[in-house]
């Protein structure tokens, strides 16, 4: 199934060649991604992963980690963003606590969305002070989103959809970005969340000073990532490699899932090849992350960022457009056979 | 339903304010056409008018009429970009024929589409030569529109699609945009469903020409709109406004559907009021129309030009998340209740 075949197949449909724009070009990477002129996106399963960051001791963000968990418990009770999506587009929906500082209380799941509960810790350390996870610890997180890849597969999931909770984590993706891409810290600081201007200032010192992990990362790239990444992106990062070795597409949100993206690339290189980008986040790493890994929204211009995968789940309906005109739309040759027997 | 309470309600989702970007100005949108805060996309009704343009005759199209009635069999076969959309979507679509030049084949219906029969006449008169319909054409047209918005509320949809099939009618379109805004050819003239630059310079010569009814236009704005439009782009112009007198929220599709959506506002005014813009399609004068109905599509550079109202079906689901996050979604209030009582 080479681009070339895919396009005349699109070709063919009836409709002047190119019609249907950028929903063309979605079927194309669908067909691309699942090799086949008949994609499926159904039945689909998202998984969100949650954990809480160290560094927001070091005033990175408006918002306290505690807040990390009251949205767990919302997603639970089926009320946040991402689970009113979810249901409306009939997606499976998981949470799973790779490590939150204060677990979820049960009396707040509603049992529509389960919780897994896979803690490695509680919350990283600070990784203005020191390594935020030890290689090991990152290992069992990257570990913890295979096992959720895996799960969903086995569920019967055609496609997957990846998200995250986390206060602090935009500061941890920079960090990331900035470790992989070898970029200046302005390309890669943004609001996250919302930020004051002193935040925003104390963010843009972290992610400066977390350069000196440079030399860890030239010698040892896991171990470097370790070391200012959260346990949610190491997740995120582990789900994304094993849907590849699945070979099952997988669709990526914004800023912090593309960190956690450019990761597996790095660490499990050709994940890339099952990863389907969905919208341009205003956080201004984006637009680098996805250059980097040869990726093009769909989405530009839509001011997505709320994160908990809610830019995948956007897309996810055009996904099915798309899917649905590849596999059911009449041919240019059926046109012509009604225009030759009037 | 202020446009400010709406955006107090909004910014009251447990969200940052504004993170989920142009989905909160699609739901904004929504409340404010439908005066509520629980607003619904469910059932819905999409209507395709076909119609045949005399002008073809004078080589303004690279597609001969025969086209028109090829694709209507298709729709009704189930298998054109708009009946797929339409199944997927769960939107009851029916095609009507306010001016086919040979009707459809009964033996191409499956049964999904129905087929309104409504021929005014068989196609317009040639616009190049003589005005394409009569003032009382024009108003038989305008009225099967009106009796179609009306047949759909009375089943039930609580929102509207709309849309068009007719080779030759971007070139009616180009000149009822160019008779209403008064602007030149060039900023309305575009390839239709594909041009060489012979059909195209014939086109432009017709567009050009068409400006001797700016007369009549300026005397009768009715009558000098019938002497350039279509019989399809009338009964769409007459939905649009039948959808407004029942206060029913109808989403616009492309260039032609905007035309005739501009008409809709000349002859009955506030039309504008209930119409929900989608996509900018490539063709250059789609952004001049919207911008005059002070209309700000959704999706920008997404090169959709099929008509059909394919672009409305693409916006579709998008609507539907926008509908379901303001209606269901928790509030900021519930999640400074989960942080309180830890």
């Amino acid at each position: 199934m080479t681009p070339e075949s895919i396009h005349t197949h699109l070709d063919g449909l009836a409709k002047p060649p190119g019609s249907l724009g950028r929903l063309e070009q979605l079927a194309a990477r669908l067909c691309e991604v699942q090799q086949t002129l008949s994609p499926v996106t159904r039945p689909r399963a998202c998984v969100l992963f949650a954990a809480d960051h160290g560094v927001v001791a070091a005033g990175v963000s408006a918002w306290p980690s505690a807040v990390t968990t009251a949205v767990c418990e919302l997603v639970l009770a089926g009320k946040s963003a991402s689970a009113v999506m979810a249901r409306q587009t009939d997606t499976s929906l998981s949470l799973v606590d790779v490590g939150l500082i204060r677990p979820p209380r049960p009396q707040h799941a509603h049992g529509t969305v389960p919780l897994v509960s896979a803690r490695v810790r509680a919350g990283t350390r600070n990784l203005a002070l020191e390594p935020a996870l030890s290689p090991a610890e990152f290992q069992q997180a990257w570990e913890v989103g295979e096992r959720e890849a895996h799960r969903a597969v086995e569920a019967g999931a055609k496609l997957l959809l990846a998200g995250e909770l986390g206060i602090g984590n935009t500061t941890a993706a920079a960090c990331v970005t900035r470790l992989i891409l070898n970029c200046d810290t302005e390309s890669v600081l943004g609001p996250g969340a919302g930020a004051t201007p002193e935040t925003l200032a104390r963010k843009r010192n972290v992610i400066t000073d977390s350069l000196r992990y440079r030399v860890l990362y030239q010698a040892d790239s896991r171990a470097g990532l370790a070391a200012v990444c959260g346990l949610e992106l190491a997740a995120l990062a582990g789900f994304f490699a094993a849907a590849h070795a699945l070979e099952v597409a997988v669709l990526v949100d914004g800023f912090i899932a593309t960190s956690a993206a450019l990761m597996a690339e790095t660490l499990a290189p050709g994940t890339v090849r099952h990863l389907l980008a969905t919208h341009q986040s205003p956080e201004p790493g984006h637009a680098l992350q996805l250059a980097a890994l040869g990726l093009t929204p769909a989405l530009e211009g839509w001011g997505l960022r709320l994160g908990e995968a809610t830019g995948a789940l956007t897309l996810l309906p055009l996904f099915d457009l798309a899917a649905g005109l590849v596999t059911n739309m009449g041919t240019l040759d059926q046109v012509q056979a009604l225009l030759a027997n009037p």
